[in-house]
């Protein structure tokens, strides 16, 4: 079981929803605080830890440096994740640019940012270099272990996946990095995504823990670190349970000790590049009931829309709804809670048993902290919305303002248009 | 059979694609004014026979330009819809505002434009009137009608769907409308998206024109127009047949003549909101091969992803492609087309066949000129790309800018960010 709070009193998000328009995500910087913290417990048991926030999952440069400011790093796949990483005060090996068929001016802003560098195919050992000019002292790969390893309901079959090095490709492409001169390796692979199997990121581990050992013996080559990647789940439902980030932990020290240290490997940094999971529980869309409807169903109106939350029109996915002021209501009432957009897949619950609601009621949709505005988009003229950060000290921060019409046309020529 | 041709030489084609970088949205003039004005002959037996745009199809005001000047008005489901219409130069009833969910500003502005005001739900009557001061001279209702009408794979049973009126709810909606002195009336349905069957949209206007027999009938109110909605699909896919507009116009007519005016029903108004087969099969995204990758599959990386086209990642819709430069190379290589978002559902295509194709090959998705940009977002801090328009005359006019990290950064305060 998941418990789904709100970040503060009903009276306080009133009180917000008076200062701000709805709808507004809104985020609450004391849990995403005490979440980055239990995670860097957990691992505590290693030197080197690190998680590199997912920076597409919520690309505020807010929320980015108060995970800075817990010691997180960025795990970045575009050049604007690295701009807004530099915004932010992070660079060097705090930056993680995991991308895929990636440009090559991409590849030299992270070289010159001193990121670490991981590619994602073999052949871009040889365009890294040409693009340049010589390859950095630090290389990591992606493993894709296809077929040796299952992937997720959300991921699908890794050999399926656009991603990653083959097996016999690693050994090739890390063979060839020697050759080249490269002197510190790191070895990365990311088989799921919001998986809640804590096991599964342990087995994950095994299995690269036992690729290194492999790796080291047959080229000689020693790791600075692996990216065990993100994946990790949340419980998006009430009955669901998280993972707990203690066992995932505690498994992967095991494991490191059995697989790596006890057979005398040398030390490794063990990284994540976990995002959900971070910020995704401590997230909130507020909204306000626009209209009710009444024909072959109910229908809630809200006044947000799937252009403020994806997930569920994109993937069927669940999100938790309070209504607020109505915790001890009596969930005896059947609706469809829609949006505006023209499109018929703007719900973002169907025959959800929730209390009776009327215009006005404010509704909170819950772990909309990841992958929530960050997929927002423009479809129907709609306008993505603003970004709260609830403070520790109770008070409220705007980290995005509202879009405006002027931003929805900033790329259309209107004096153009006059003339056409 | 649909022929997948190019809309210019492959010379021109790669001109343009040296004046602008790739990925762009190139749009054919010449023909989506031949495909506007075969639509309005289909209809030329009436006289008063529009198509509104439906505007999210692509909203851009150079291609509402170019069809307001065939004669089409503008389907606007949104207050930026409603404004870039005001843009183009398109007011009153050349507006046709079909939203849901509709917030009070929207119907004020619509009110204002002098648009036909198309209601959703019979509560919307009294929050019309409530918002306005009083109800326009001419209202419209959408008619939903549940299990009495099929809907189809992408908009689902209709009796789901959030939209409309039921039928028991127009008879007493349009007495409502007449009480309080609405003298104009229109009825609209739309239960279809991407819909290849021509009888379809015959049997949609049987049963909506029996319907407004019914309800002169009874309530003795005159229709002035019905509008037939859009949903006319486009062929995707070479071996698809797209709708004979020929066939829906002459069916039409003789329904019309059987059902109203040969059993002396007065003359209406035919409207159609279509959007798709408008513009989507002569909108272009063009796009260069960056990576090639060879893994469990065969990858081609392009330097367009999900951002400029997410219908195959959204709905796995099929779009053709053209090497080109390659069509008369066999079709011997099976390859998943990919992008560069770190999503694996990034495919523009899965286990295709295309020709050989090598880094630096320009490919060109076709039936991407609706739904196309309009649906594209900034996930992973993609930009979305520029639209060019190709001229009667084989010009080229840029009609929308692509996107910088300037346009992407907007909502941001990085002052702020540098004393938070």
């Amino acid at each position: 079981m998941s418990e789904k709070t709100l970040p503060c009193t009903e009276a306080q998000l009133r009180d917000i929803a008076t200062r701000w328009p709805t709808p507004f995500h809104l985020y609450d910087e004391k849990a995403i605080r005490a979440n980055a913290r239990r995670m860097k417990a957990a691992f505590a048991w290693n030197k080197g830890f690190r998680n590199f926030f997912a920076v597409k999952a919520a690309p505020n440069p807010f929320l980015m440096r108060v995970l800075k400011d817990e010691g997180f790093g960025a795990d970045c796949s575009s050049l604007p994740e690295l701009l807004l990483s530099e915004k932010v005060g992070l660079d060097g090996e705090a930056i993680m640019f995991t991308s895929n068929d990636t440009p090559a001016e991409e590849f030299v802003h992270a070289v010159e940012m001193g990121a670490n560098v991981n590619l994602d195919d073999i052949s871009h050992i040889e365009f890294l270099e040409k693009a340049c000019g010589k390859l950095p002292e630090l290389v990591c790969f992606r493993y894709n272990p296809g077929p040796l390893k299952g992937g997720n309901a959300i991921i699908g079959k890794p050999e399926e996946a656009k991603y990653g090095f083959t097996r016999e490709q690693l050994f090739e492409g890390y063979r060839l990095l020697k050759e080249k001169g490269v002197k510190r390796f790191g070895l990365h692979t990311m088989v799921a995504s919001n998986e809640l199997n804590p096991q599964y990121f342990i087995d994950t581990a095994i299995l690269l823990f036992d690729l290194i050992a492999e790796l080291h013996a047959e080229l000689g080559i020693t790791f600075e670190f692996v990216n065990l990647g993100g994946g990790i789940g949340i419980p998006y439902r009430p009955e669901q349970e998280g993972v707990n980030l203690e066992i995932v932990g505690e498994g992967i020290r095991k494991a490191y000790e059995e697989r790596l240290i006890g057979k005398g490997h040398p030390e490794l940094k063990i990284y994540l590049e976990c995002g959900r999971c971070i910020t995704g529980p401590y997230g909130y869309l507020v909204s306000t009931v626009r209209h009710l409807k009444h024909t072959y169903r109910d229908y809630v109106g809200m006044d947000a829309c799937m252009a403020n939350l994806m997930r569920p029109a994109l993937y069927g996915a669940y999100h938790h709804i309070t209504v607020v002021g109505k915790a001890d209501a009596p969930a005896d009432h059947i609706y469809d809670v829609t949006g505006s957009l023209c499109e018929n897949n703007d719900k973002f619950a169907i025959q959800r048993a929730l209390p009776e609601i009327v215009p006005g009621d404010l509704l909170v949709f819950h772990d909309a902290g990841a992958h929530g505005h960050a997929m927002g988009f423009n479809y129907n003229g709609k306008l993505r919305s603003a970004e709260l950060l609830l403070r520790e000290d109770g008070s409220v921060t705007e980290i995005r303002r509202a879009e405006t019409i002027e931003d929805l046309f900033a790329t259309l020529d209107f004096n153009k248009l006059a003339a056409f």
